[in-house]
């Protein structure tokens, strides 16, 4: 919880952070690296009488056109590694939007050594991915809780906090150790430098992305919910108190407001959705949930707090997804018998995020709660483990409490996408694609959210788990000025429907809280379910 | 000495720095100011739901396209200060070569009030003008003693101490302390805030240049004589440790190798020969010696130690440009009697660069000394104020030893411009227009220039002096970026011939050690002197 490293990760954790997902998105479509930053190896005329330009110019001129900038500290040490390499150097140039800079300057040829650094900047969870400028391939992934959590759990905590110049200074200094833990772990592993490390794309939401780079987020929660900015463009990362090669390119994946930030735009950069003619739904549910619909024509997003159901620590036997967690629940509808898996495979603490809807869906379908979410009986709570199997000596049950959280967090999900989809005057049969983004869509089981009506009901070869998205987000543009530019895109192109500001939506909201949905037409495998049971809708 | 403010200047000095020519200068050539910072008035919709874009958006989308750059500092204040204005805010760019970065951002319209600075960092005397970039016009002027005199008193003793790194440290901090002093100064007479000052351009000889941001000087003086860079470009006052807006532009005026700096530059573009079909002769004697000859198709130019001679105290009785030094001479052909005027009007102290002119061409033409610089009666020197007359009680006298150094000094002159103009093809007869640059150029009498052959004997209205031609380089510079790019053609354009590596120039040399030349002929309106006073030339 007080973060830094990548040590305080339990093994499902990193198992999250596995860059899994992002490796076969890798392997779909082969970037050419033509990054953020560039090495060139240069054979440079030494000086004469006949030929006495300065040293700087003589660099510059074997660099092309247009010449790249030379910062101070390169142009103080050029003239030595010069002579150092006897004239062979190799010059490394980051990219900062419209022009080139010179960030490193080495004796020799280095051109096959060629590190970046992408970021998924999490609320919870930071993830740092060793890229290889040259392969384009992560060689090493380090993750870490998000250092800020001390100073606040959630966004809206810490958006008071960084409303005040203090608190900001904090959550800054916060983000910053975070990722310094993470650079160092991975230099540790990988033996390299920080210097090494010579471009960094950090994909993040907006709130994060402030606090990172020490703007004010008081608006981000007031309304007209204005952002200080949502594409801040290219820093160094001296400027930005980033312990890497201080000259390096950070870059931060463009967002769209408030509300719909960068991760989600790198999210949708790496499903590809912005590219195809089918249309498309994306969806990361978190604290945050998120929600983009549309095709390579049009993209439209909205957001809101998702509600904590789905967050470790708010169900009555809620806990984070770590070693003992709950994380899959069958229960056989004849006998009522619970099974479970926990993570780590030890005796139950308690139940995360996946574990409660694979509860919910289970409980469903063998007729215990009916499609409202109530105890069919009208018990309080159902117990899934008894405190004489708990590792804490407790009963671990949900409540009716729980599942009311749950069946809200699930309408204002439906709530979102009916509005969406009202507001482009589409069916939800619309949809051909369904891509789950982040930790929740990875580990989140297909099949019970859709029996709860959480994810829409598609034939399964279409409905993605795209991994952390976010962190490939960040690689594409980390290696390649197109996929900046296309992110750019994206983010112009999307437009931000405000649910806060909706009647429609409310009314939407009220009225999508059954199981899966108040029409079962939309989920016609989960009323086969039904059937197959011979549970009576209700 | 010791520099700092401007406070310990002398009279002679403060008069020295005044821009009187700069001032005429502009009249000549008024400069519409599209200098390297201007300040736009924006009147910003304020936000709604219906516009909910970032206030960085909301403010760049005003400032037109290209996008400036927002740097941190500057989006970390936009938001409050778009509200503390009301939506109403002055924004005020800089220009770094490619492209405008947003330096600062004010509540309201204060386009009126838009100050710049330029700045001649002399090797002994460094000079800033405060500029009204909306006028164009000097407000104010402040000088000072270069602090790194304490480190070295002449170029080549710095450029020997720079060469290590803690050398180089000292220096330049002595610089910055130097140009921190006159801003201080400036502000506290003008009643601004260093914060105001939004771009500066420096013009300064090349090792003054690499002493100020930090650049190892020790193959300046190295045959090929190779300088770190010649035309460093832009950077952030902030980067280099100059205290004015941190985020302003400082240029540095381009120069074009080891000995032809940006002070020399910037003399030529504010003489306009650059721009002249008529061929110009441009001359900057000072311990280093410049010269450039030609027009707006070609440019040459050399530069040397020109010898101290013209140094205060190098010579017996010599002493620097302070009250008490003598600066004017006349020696009547018959009684031998002589006349002076001192600096300041007291009594004399000793004679600085231009009494030594004065008193050798009076010399000459009183038939005292021969064209070869002799005395004619074989006497050691030649008492000009006898010690009962002098404030110091010594006898202010001119040696043999200092006339041969003047002689030297004067002959390397006339061998460089004989090498230049060998060099193009061109006859002595060729140059129609001299300038001459500098404090020595501004001071120094003309007739007696002419009568030893330190200057061309030209019509005396195709002669001008330009005062602190460096100064108003960097004024044009910075009011103007058409004036910038006039810069680097000038610089681009001049071809330098290396004085130290040339056979010929040393054989002009030997040749050109007769007053005012070898051949009088060249000199015909010094023969008519030598006629009228009956002298038979040697």
């Amino acid at each position: 919880m007080d973060g830094g490293g990548g040590e305080t990760l339990t093994e499902r954790e990193r198992e999250k952070a596995a860059p899994a997902v992002i490796l076969a998105a890798r392997r779909r479509r082969r970037v050419r690296p033509e990054g953020l930053s560039r090495k060139v190896f240069l054979s440079v005329p030494p000086p004469s009488l006949a030929d006495n330009r300065p040293d700087r110019e003589r660099l510059v001129d074997g660099l092309g056109s247009p010449a790249p900038e030379v910062p101070l500290p390169a142009l103080r040490e050029c003239s030595r590694i010069l002579r150092q390499g006897d004239w062979q150097v190799t010059a490394t140039l980051g990219w900062f939007g419209d022009r080139w800079r010179l960030t490193r300057l080495e004796p020799g040829c280095t051109v096959d050594r060629h590190l970046g650094l992408a970021v998924d900047l999490g609320t919870t969870t930071v993830v740092a991915y060793l890229v290889d400028m040259v392969s384009g391939r992560v060689v090493d992934t380090a993750a870490g809780y998000n250092a800020q959590t001390g100073l606040g759990e959630d966004i809206l905590t810490r958006i008071q906090a960084g409303s005040e110049e203090k608190g900001l200074a904090g959550l800054r200094e916060a983000a910053l150790a975070t990722l310094d833990g993470l650079v160092h772990t991975l230099a540790q592993r990988q033996g390299f430098a920080a210097q090494d490390l010579t471009a960094a794309v950090v994909a993040g939401n907006t709130a994060m992305i402030h606090f990172l780079l020490g703007l004010d987020p008081a608006r981000i929660c007031l309304a007209p919910y204005i952002p200080v900015a949502a594409r801040p463009g290219f820093y160094a990362a001296g400027e930005l108190g980033l312990r890497i090669n201080p000259a390096a390119p950070v870059c931060f994946v463009p967002g769209v407001g408030s509300y719909v930030g960068g991760d989600i735009v790198a999210g949708v950069l790496a499903s590809g959705m912005h590219r195809r003619t089918e249309i498309s739904l994306f969806v990361d549910i978190g604290t945050n949930g998120e929600m983009v619909l549309g095709n390579r024509d049009w993209l439209v997003a909205c957001a809101g707090a998702a509600g904590p159901a789905l967050e470790g620590g708010v169900a009555a036997s809620g806990m984070r997804a770590e070693a003992g967690a709950i994380e899959r629940v069958t229960i056989d509808p004849k006998s009522g018998r619970v099974r479970y898996r926990t993570i780590g495979g030890g005796r139950p603490r308690g139940l995360c995020g996946s574990g409660l809807v694979d509860a919910m869906a289970e409980l469903l379908l063998a007729g215990i709660i009916d499609r409202s979410g109530r105890f069919r009986d009208g018990r309080a709570s159902f117990v899934l483990v008894p405190g004489g199997e708990s590792a804490t000596g407790e009963d671990i049950a949900i409540t009716q409490t729980d599942l009311n959280n749950l069946l809200r967090t699930k309408g204002a999900v439906n709530a979102a996408l009916e509005y969406l989809l009202e507001s482009v005057g589409l069916p939800m049969a619309a949809i051909e694609r369904f891509y789950a983004a982040g930790a929740f869509g990875q580990y989140l089981p297909l099949e019970s959210a859709v029996t709860i009506g959480l994810y829409p009901d598609l034939e399964r070869r279409r409905m993605v788990r795209l991994g952390n998205s976010s962190g490939e987000g960040a690689r594409l543009v980390l290696l390649s000025r197109r996929k900046k530019r296309e992110a750019e895109e994206i983010a112009g192109k999307i437009t931000y429907f405000e649910l806060n500001a909706s009647d429609v939506f409310m009314r939407k909201f009220v009225g999508s809280r059954f199981l899966p949905h108040t029409d079962l037409s939309l989920f016609p495998s989960v009323r086969a379910k039904f059937e197959k049971r011979g549970l009576t809708p209700v």
